[in-house]
């Protein structure tokens, strides 16, 4: 019988990482901690994140406390895999950044994100686990 | 056409947050900012989201700062929803946290989750927003 709950190895923490193209960053906001969905991408080279982003409160809370964790899962019908990565956020000066071009890293909606951020993890760690949804016995079920 | 990005009513956003029961925290531990994937649900006698957790580092650290940030999405081919809710989370006491066997809350993992938390929301938004995936024209299609 499959475990209830596994942790993953950090190469399958990574290669979940490069499956998935959309994550929730947490950062600080003045005392206050904010979460944000946003598409990512894997810069192989040095294992970590880089994401675009445009001027806003987002950009500024970052650059003035780059302390961040960002989440990726996969929900099947009986397992749920996530990954989570502490670390710090920083800005790519332009020389780092026009590299980023070669990445899957246009964005997804069609507004000016100048700004390319990398997250360089501190802490990657991944759990599987088996899902148990007791309520979906009392429901009816379809068979044959 | 449809929009690049529309926000979501209040209406909407809960009925994202009903239709969902796989969601991410975002709280603060000591000076850090840490996630996790929680099964929660919606007790929607007060607009709040309930959710269980056990002994352990996540539950004293949120009695410690009570300031929280939680997140559902659901991502189609060409759209995605995200509802962000920022608040404050605490520990129901026993005549309240009973009332929440009412809800499909019981653990997804098979584990003594006896502590119920509340998140009581200070701010509910949502999002829809029409993707982009440029990447996506540089790969064959299949027509017919």
């Amino acid at each position: 019988m499959a475990k209830e709950m596994t942790s993953l190895t950090q190469d399958e923490c990574w290669n979940k990482l490069r499956q998935q193209e959309f994550g929730r960053l947490a950062f600080h906001h003045n005392d206050e901690v904010h979460l944000v969905p946003i598409n990512y991408a894997v810069d192989d080279r040095t294992r970590r994140i880089v994401f675009r982003t445009g001027e806003g409160s987002k950009l500024s809370a970052i650059l003035r406390n780059g302390d961040v964790a960002f989440e990726v899962d996969d929900i099947g019908p009986d397992r749920a895999v996530s990954v989570v990565l502490r670390g710090r956020a920083r800005e790519l000066p332009h020389d780092e950044a026009v590299w980023c071009d070669q990445l899957r890293l246009r964005p997804w909606i069609a507004s000016e994100k100048q700004h390319v951020i990398a997250l360089e993890p501190t802490e990657v760690s991944g759990l599987s686990f088996r899902l148990h949804r007791p309520w979906r016995s009392i429901l009816p079920e379809v068979v044959g």
